[in-house]
């Protein structure tokens, strides 16, 4: 059986299958790493493993850990320190995969080093690949090496299809998704006539919301999909580049009032203005959905009128849904549609994401 | 650059692009291999590959090609052991690709050969893989080694998606997909009133259909493709264990009478009980769709009654879709849809296989 090594940053998780193994040699959060003591021939246990969800689950830090076994914990730049040295030993030697499923910026340094001693990334963390061109340009080199499907969309094979369809020649002129379960739930609820402070309400009592809505309405997570999908159809450009519009406005920020103010007196303030939006669509047979367009040069996320009848149009509740239109797909696109957030497609998409690196390893 | 040889069998096709070079060694049509002198270092040029193009449109033999340039032809039982004697120099030691566009059941014994020498298989012809379940298994031996997105949904990622929700460890419960653009356009024009032999002469005005649109009312081709899906989700079946609807009565198949005598005279017949079943769905608020169904051991292909709002009912045109449901995509499915047939997007899909097998070829 094929046995590939796996350094996790950010999350567990492990499987056997299709005559693959995974063998987990190590496992960060954002201050410890625990790696097994030897590093060629140990993994970490699937008993271990559970008892790491636990610990993470209720919040608790790594280091925490009671029974550790064979294994042993480093400490901040200990850890960092000794990533390195694994990355030293099994990356050209075995394919070692770094799996990135954190939410950091500060992960990015370590991925560059890894690559450059020849490990395998796989990310679910969007930080990385939204940072500089330059940094992009780093860690998509060798684009072989690295998968990144849960970036957008989770587990739904977005990047995979558009792979695919560049890979085959096909040239890709514009792709439009509603990459935000949270505001596609936003918006079709309100097609339905509800007011949109009660149903932003209504999708943060639902879980559907990060722990302040403005994280969602204001865009920047659907922008960095964007921009992942912009970058893989060749476009050079950065973050800022990106017009992304806010559902809410600046003095309702972050910086200017309290997540309670917000929802309490900041959202019922900003119910006229888009229940007039949604009825000037309404009028014209269309429906209004927070979208992603890429298209020639142009990248930008934001409110856009579309017809009932597209896939866009007809989408219902939280799933996301993206168009992709090329040479083949010219006036009928190809769309990919389903739950587009979630622990486990999430880390569904980075397994496959693994599985799909396999015969890189040794 | 990296270079892929590639063995064609059935059509012409070349792609430059990713750092990656294919290098076509061959081509077959039913009684003739094309193949360059010089197995190990020289290619079919573009301009020959244009020619070959331009001859197989106009229905003529590759035997009738008159500057051969640095190839030879090679005719019947010699063009077979040729293939055999390539496969033998570049299968092991470069990972050759045999890629199978043709429509005939008599390749899969040289694909046999092929793969017992080391070569890559990529398939558009679904007849190899739907033939008994020990060649099925014997082919996908190795399941790293072969690849044949094109044989279901065209270009459309519906192998390749279903290869990663599995091999994320996530059990898919149930594919249910209308995989005929014939009998997809068939039906949305039912809905809309039209009459069945009328919409069916339609269709085959529009070339939609075969030349006898009884190769797509029998429902056979949709067969293939269904159990295609059903072997990948582990199901040990044959093509004669798949419930197949005809849309025709056996008195009125080909071998009763006459493409021209169906079309004219028995299409008519239908038109009144294929009616009724439209009125009777309508009348429940549904629609009829055409579509294969693959559900634990089970595995069908006929007309079924579905709601106008789920992502099959509200396919219009000659479009594909395929619904997913796994533990993941539980309630709201996994959904691929696009055109899914067409020379254009069934080379894509053969092109991107190729590219996604590149980390075996030395």
């Amino acid at each position: 059986m094929k046995s590939i090594p796996v350094l996790l940053i950010g999350c567990g998780g492990v499987g056997r299958q299709l005559g693959i193994a995974l063998r987990v040699v190590g496992i960060c959060d954002s201050r410890s790493l625990l790696a097994v003591n030897d590093i060629v021939n140990l993994e970490l246990k699937d008993d271990l493993l559970k008892e790491i969800c636990k610990i993470k689950s209720s919040g608790s830090s790594l280091s925490s850990l009671m029974d550790l076994g064979q294994c042993q914990i480093f400490k901040d730049s200990e850890a960092r320190k000794k990533v390195i040295d694994i990355a030293s030993l099994l990356g050209r030697s075995t394919g070692l995969v770094l799996a990135d499923c954190s939410a950091s910026s500060e992960t990015l340094e370590l991925l560059k080093q890894g690559i450059d001693l020849g490990c395998c990334i796989v990310l679910a963390n969007k930080k990385p690949l939204t940072s500089k061109i330059e940094e992009f340009d780093k860690l998509t080199s060798d684009f072989r090496h690295i998968r990144f499907e849960s970036t957008v969309g989770a587990g739904l094979p977005v990047i995979a299809s558009i792979t695919r369809v560049l890979s085959s020649g096909d040239p890709i002129c514009r792709i439009i998704g509603s990459l935000s379960g949270t505001l596609g739930y936003v918006m079709s609820e309100l097609e339905d006539g509800k007011v949109f402070s009660f149903v932003v309400k209504e999708a943060k009592r639902l879980g559907y919301t990060e722990p302040d809505p403005r994280d969602d309405l204001g865009g920047m997570d659907v922008a960095r999909k964007a921009l992942i999908l912009a970058r893989l159809l060749g476009q050079r450009i950065n973050l800022e580049d990106i017009k992304v519009d806010s559902l809410y406005p600046d003095n309702m920020g972050p910086k200017s009032i309290s997540v309670d103010d917000f929802i309490n007196h900041g959202l019922p303030l900003l119910d006229k203005e888009v229940g007039e939006k949604v009825a000037v669509a309404a009028s014209k047979g269309n429906v209004l959905r927070y979208v992603c367009m890429i298209e020639g040069s142009r990248c930008q996320v934001g409110l856009q009128e579309l017809p009932m009848d597209c896939p866009l149009g007809r989408l219902r509740g939280s799933d996301n849904v993206v168009e992709i239109y090329s040479r083949c797909y010219k006036n009928s696109p190809l769309v990919i549609q389903g739950a587009g957030a979630g622990n486990d497609t999430t880390a569904a998409g980075v397994l496959a994401d693994i599985v799909d690196l396999q015969d890189l390893f040794k």
